[in-house]
């Protein structure tokens, strides 16, 4: 299989910024189209590490990008597309959604042997 | 709309154990009842704070448990039920995963007014 949809394991401590949201129905080529831009664009941001995505039938999304530290997240913060982005997500394509900022302290993969 | 699967937001700080996984194909209906079972009891265990949990059409799932503390964290890892529906997902039930334990530092919930 491929693990294309998951980020890397760099040592810890980094951070990892969990998005979980709820889409609004409708206008799924715009948050399509928009989605992908963010995500393309995160990638060139100084201290991204990885990001892992996904979403139901219902629209039930949980996003988790991973960055350096506290620094890189502010500059994406800052960012003016990304500003544009998030303002579009809180007028139409979120119906609700919670966001946490936490400190990634230990990481594994598996499957594991037993 | 339900925020039913939407986790509290408690006053940081607390911990979020990220699991990202990609199901193996087959067993659909052991593994959610495997997984619901799971959900019921970590429900009852001490520091247990809440959980947002969503998986697409290709089998990507993310789910985010949320701990009062690292002992909390510890207790479930040893539950003894846990360990053997853990056991089933290394063998059987998970092509791939990754798993991190982060600190969260801060929180809110939208959408907000621009």
């Amino acid at each position: 299989m491929s693990t294309d949809r998951f980020a890397p394991l760099p040592e810890p401590p980094y951070y990892a910024v969990i998005f979980t949201n709820q889409r609004s129905k409708g206008d799924d080529k715009g948050y399509g189209d928009m989605a992908e831009t963010m995500v393309k664009l995160a990638k060139t941001q100084p201290g991204f590490l990885g990001v892992e995505s996904t979403r139901d039938e219902t629209g039930l999304g949980i996003t988790v990008s991973y960055w350096k530290d506290e620094t890189s997240i502010a500059s994406w913060k800052a960012n003016g597309q990304h500003k544009i982005a998030r303002q579009s997500g809180n007028e139409k394509w979120y119906e609700y959604y919670n966001l946490r900022v936490a400190k990634v302290e230990r990481s594994y993969s598996g499957p594991h042997e037993s």
